[in-house]
């Protein structure tokens, strides 16, 4: 089943898509994350309501659609993490890395990316993200088995992780950071650091268009098996699959769940697809939105399509 | 007036603190975010029900006390924001840089700091805490003047902004980033890149303790004016004030509104204090609490004391 969040006459509604073209509207009151919070027992009326409501379905074109979960407590993006990345990390962790962007960052399908002059360059990152569901009776979302991860998997979902690396070059500190001194008492050293901040360079609004909607898990039977599409002004940039993700799906939610409890709504970003298309196709990096603007595209297999257009400075 | 959230006979009340010992417990259904959302229109009930409540105000130390806003927005906090760190940055932005923590992260006062070996070493980071209020009428929470930006000040709390430094290290990589050619086609160029992700080393379980509680803005007439004590196992470690604050509450907040929405709610963490004290004290980077475990106590003055015991792996 596909579930997004819309607005019409200036409330929330669930939207069922019956398929890419087609949605239904669940009747006012029921949310996506409520619907998470509760799926084995709303199921069945959800799917009920989807299929009566059928003959009355609207285009989704003429939705306004927000993010699938509005609010979600958090967003756990997981840096370079692609097997394209290899061969260019000097060093770095054999485990996950994330960070995280604050739901502010996030926009529906269809709404306008606001880019303004002193953002820099600015661009996309296609990513298949995870909408983790309600833990399993007796489990909580902290130390997750890598077993049991995927039960914890209510569905699946598509981000643009825009990025800056402009604000990134310019929020990182090369600086002497104080380490306690080696000989365990109460005195300092100075350890040369290099350190970088994400909070603007991945956490500004607009920087993660999210959509449109959360395909359950059920009709998603191998998340490692998904073409990941980009496409700038009509022409493919990126042709990747999610089978050249370093880290799983299992094993990212399995570690994380090690520090960060994992709450039902939680969104984990997957990395950067990162393949140019074999049609000639450029790097992500290559495609600067605050100066050639949109519309700019991201669709995975089973999920769909998530189009953003662009307001350049 | 002092406000926070407490959990009692398991629902989340309002706790109105008389003084630092005693507090009145508000009606439930009241949360803090509900009266920040209507500070101006809320107030007047609230201290007529905290006056009227006063003779069966209870123990501030026995009750059960939970992040004063129990799921903000989003926790933003300014990086290497002390004048004592002015010496030790080699490079570095002049203007505030900021990485996020997740809502999950957040602790209540009295509640323990549960460590786990793999944490690595864990310092304590004592900060003065910043509450986004409602955005005064006709101006939103993007783009404040910074004539403007203390009308977007609801009130202040305390954070002690726990961190791994061995975290902090294992999830920085060196890496050849991809950049566009300088020739402006199609073409990249690598370019070698330092970049640190915080997923981890901010964003873990219990690595925010926050409150007990936020004092409106109208009781801090200078949040530049407050000293800073930060006490592990009953041994003062830092005696800062935040005059040493480098980038200043209304700076910070209109730089930040440039690029994040900031909302009724929201964290903003001012970053840490540094200045040991002057009987001998130590640096924070000392104080491994997974080794030495707690209690860890932050004193901001006007405000109160966060204080937190420690379990240790």
């Amino acid at each position: 089943m596909k579930l997004g969040t819309v607005e019409a006459d200036g409330t929330q509604r669930v939207a069922v898509a019956l398929d890419d073209t087609r949605a239904v509207l669940l009747a006012p009151g029921t949310t996506v994350a409520g619907l998470i919070g509760d799926w084995a027992a709303a199921r069945p009326a959800v799917e009920l309501a989807a299929g009566a409501g059928a003959e009355e379905a609207v285009p989704v074109a003429g939705l306004s659609w927000l993010p699938p979960v509005p609010r979600p407590g958090k967003i756990i993006c997981v840096a370079l993490n692609n097997s394209a990345n290899a061969s260019r990390i000097m060093s770095g962790p054999a485990h996950p890395a994330t960070f995280s962007k604050p739901a502010s960052s996030l926009l529906g399908h269809g709404r306008p990316i606001r880019l303004k002059k002193e953002f820099g360059r600015v661009h996309p990152e296609p990513e298949l993200a995870v909408v983790i569901g309600a833990a399993p009776a007796n489990a909580g979302g902290a130390g997750i088995p890598l077993s049991q991860a995927m039960d914890h998997v209510f569905g699946y979902t598509i981000i643009n992780d825009l990025t800056s690396p402009d604000m990134r070059t310019e929020d990182t500190f090369h600086y002497r950071a104080i380490h306690p001194a080696k000989d365990g008492g109460d005195g300092i050293e100075y350890v040369d650091t290099w350190v970088s901040y994400p909070g603007r360079y991945k956490g500004t609004d607009g920087f993660g268009p999210i959509g449109p909607w959360i395909v359950t898990a059920d009709e998603i039977p191998d998340p490692h098996a998904l073409t990941v599409t980009c496409v700038h002004q009509g022409r493919v940039i990126t042709a990747d699959s999610t089978a050249n993700l370093t880290h799983k799906v299992a094993g990212v939610i399995s570690f994380l769940s090690g520090y960060q409890t994992l709450e039902p709504g939680d969104i984990i970003a997957m990395g950067t697809a990162l393949t140019a298309s074999a049609s000639g196709g450029s790097a992500v990096q290559n495609v600067n939105l605050t100066t050639l603007g949109g519309p700019i595209e991201v669709t995975i297999s089973g999920i769909g399509t998530l189009s953003n257009p662009v307001e350049m400075p």
